[in-house]
């Protein structure tokens, strides 16, 4: 392991992004391409809800370690723009527009009875991983940001195009997330290039950055198992009506 | 809910199993009926090798909360037979004898380094279990074991009929297993079934049990998703030479 300068460890994060990224996954091609069912898009965004509404928990346990207030005023942003001032407003209640948008009861989705056990465990994995490892990791861990303006871009134009059942309303959730990710993105990445300073740290930084790039994948993967391959949906997971 | 007794708290968790244990996945049918590939085998020792690797961790958890010696002391029998008194016995090296039969590196095997995501989010989502939620679920989740027997006797005969590639040497984990599962099961459900005295307790001992079917269930989907279905491994895992 040789130390990596600022640039070259951006560099290989970028590496990282290029080559494990959800972008990649045949479930994004299938939902971005128009190919899924409307049962489909419903079991993603049922899905996703579990990890959206599990984001201000994470973010809240990486603030509760830090011990440098221009860092927890920095990450509670984050916290607003997921849990907005007010009731019905943020980025949770944005998902829940599409939730609705796609004909899903609002308490179903809310009580997670449906979710993928595999949806749980990943997301769950993600928010244990922030709370147990070093500050440097957690931050590292939500690195997937910088590479997500793209890909959301890309989705909302496939969704918009593809599928009669979706409105420039329902997905205000991706209208507002690009300038937040871009912006939290920026913050963290700085962060890391500073604060990375050994070999081990950096390369404890780029392990963070392919475990949350695996947690996404598996949330795809574990979506296309049950939803795509025929026969595979598990017991008590939800049952699109169009199967 | 209503207050069941005893009996009838064992009737659901058997009623649990006949629905929700992994024997009723397809993978198990591939795997016994001597469906799989030697690759798809390696593939499932490679990852069940975690799960085995990570139960004397979770049994320590439990024994930590646990303020009753009677229960520690029983609880610690199962320390013994996964880990064994001295290096090379116990079911977690005769785990390795069976990878080793597979022709699978044993260093590569311990590493961890090509399980699936999927596997160890599910695995680490039962120690996070055991060790987070009341004594009563954490050993609710262990009643699994109440249905290994009749799986484990399944697994031998049909593996031994099937691969020529297995011999009763490398499945020496499972000649071991049966009575201690039965030893093991038999104590979880006099506990839970004397321990659970309110509607509350009981249906939180049904859910534990459930829980602990969708780690087993997930981790033969992610197998299946990856190993059987064409084209899925996901990025890093094992890939199988016969492949």
């Amino acid at each position: 392991m040789k130390l990596l300068s600022p640039d070259e460890l951006e560099t290989a994060l970028r590496d990282i992004g290029a080559r494990r990224y959800h972008r990649l996954h045949p479930f994004h091609h299938l939902l971005h391409g128009g190919k899924c069912t409307k049962g489909q898009v419903q079991a993603w965004a049922l899905n996703r809800y579990y990890y959206q509404a599990m984001i201000p928990v994470k973010d809240a346990s990486l603030i509760a370690r830090c011990t440098d207030a221009d860092i927890r005023r920095e990450w509670r942003r984050r916290m607003v723009d997921h849990d907005g001032t007010q009731p019905g407003e943020g980025g949770i209640a944005r998902w829940l527009k599409l939730t609705d948008g796609l004909g899903l009861d609002r308490d179903y989705v809310t009580s997670l009875a449906g979710i993928l056990p595999a949806t749980k465990f990943a997301v769950d994995a993600y928010v244990h991983f922030v709370a147990e490892k070093t500050l440097l990791e957690a931050i590292a861990s939500s690195l997937t940001e910088m590479f997500s303006p793209v890909i959301i871009s890309e989705r909302m134009a496939g969704m918009l195009a593809n599928y009669d059942f979706i409105t420039r309303e329902t997905l205000s959730y991706f209208d507002k997330r690009p300038p937040q990710a871009q912006r939290d993105a920026d913050f963290a990445l700085n962060f890391v290039k500073r604060d990375a300073r050994t070999p081990q740290q950096q390369q404890a930084v780029l392990a963070a950055l392919e475990f949350k790039c695996s947690i996404l994948w598996s949330m795809l993967d574990a979506l296309y198992h049950a939803y795509v391959s025929p026969g595979h949906v598990p017991p008590g997971a939800f049952v699109p009506e169009d199967r």
